[in-house]
């Protein structure tokens, strides 16, 4: 059975691999998953049809045979729990990694996000350069504290897990900002998880989902 | 083997069970696990001690023999694996339960807690008039996607979960705001979460550490 997940048509992040399907392709890479994807459109994401799968009207999604599921982090771990290689075997260490996988998504994506779309959505207002500043501090923090903890490790727990894939996913959105060149240690990690080939093959999937809609 | 969580030796929510220990508290109760609680100073939160069970210095945190956890939604979802009765036997139905989880703590908070930290933080800029306007209407959006989706249902999923425990406390913390006023779905969501008696007694157990540091 072939899972299907849900894409954008034409990315807002012009196919840098910054969508949320990104993590979702690169985990069903890691563990030798084919699947296939629908790509919506924006007027799509918010069509009943949709929002029966997707209550939020986001994407990605994941079909595989009764089981319909959202949220990319959620979708990952389904990947990694039903395939050998992306989560420890004890009982223990899998709880970690899990950890991981929330404190990417709940502590560390938030104030990447924000900052983001204030560059977006509040770039013309008079407080932006005001309100960047206390954004930047926020994401500087838990880059200071994340890169304590990846000091002396290559990945987040023992061996890579699927808690790397959603936090490089996560950090790769910092890409342009300057905070990555800021943060050496950080850098080499997202390095690391880019290096994978399972990375580059989701990486050039969703690329040339792009182009083509480009061309 | 009792396990200990962390909490706030002095919440700043001031007892209203807005704090994140209170997931992992009512996850607890829910399933009749006893627990001891080691309460923290905001000093003792940043120092090295603290800080290698909790990289980014925060509460809870949850140890059980050899293995200590973070992350609020993480300690709920260990809780509700190695307890009956807080996730579905089927492991499709398990998923779904964990995308709720994912979506509560990534999809739904981020914006609640953005606007409180407006509110918090920015209450004397030139700017928060605005700036609220857009943060209200955002949480609008996840509120009415929300609410699309709890209108024919009691709880997220077919029962009664973790993702309830996880979602009711993220909801709570709009308590004042106004906006649950406005959407008597949810409301009704929150106060069925409410009116169970484990929610009572890990409200009440929250609620008497902020009163002792009082007193």
């Amino acid at each position: 059975m072939i899972p299907t997940i849900t894409a954008f048509a034409q990315s807002p992040d012009r196919g840098r691999g910054l969508a949320r399907d990104m993590a979702v392709r690169w985990a069903l890479e890691e563990v030798g998953q084919p699947y296939e994807v629908r790509l919506l459109s924006f007027a799509a994401l918010k069509e009943p049809a949709h929002r029966a799968l997707q209550p939020f009207g986001q994407i990605p999604t994941y079909e595989e045979a009764a089981l319909t599921l959202f949220e990319s982090a959620a979708i990952v771990l389904r990947v990694a729990e039903q395939h050998p290689g992306l989560l420890p075997h004890s009982t223990d260490a899998r709880a970690q990694a899990i950890a991981w996988m929330f404190a990417a998504k709940s502590t560390v994506e938030p104030p990447i996000v924000e900052r983001s779309m204030a560059l977006l959505l509040e770039a013309d207002r008079p407080w932006h350069a005001e309100r960047l500043t206390m954004l930047d501090e926020r994401v500087r923090t838990r880059l200071d504290d994340l890169s304590r903890w990846l000091a002396y490790r290559d990945w987040l727990e023992e061996a890579f897990s699927a808690a790397d894939v959603v936090m490089v996913t996560v950090l790769r959105r910092l890409g342009g900002s300057g905070f990555l060149e800021e943060q050496p240690t950080i850098a080499s990690y997202v390095a690391r998880g880019e290096t994978r080939p399972a990375f580059k093959r989701a990486f050039e999937a969703q690329r040339a989902v792009f182009a083509a809609a480009e061309a």
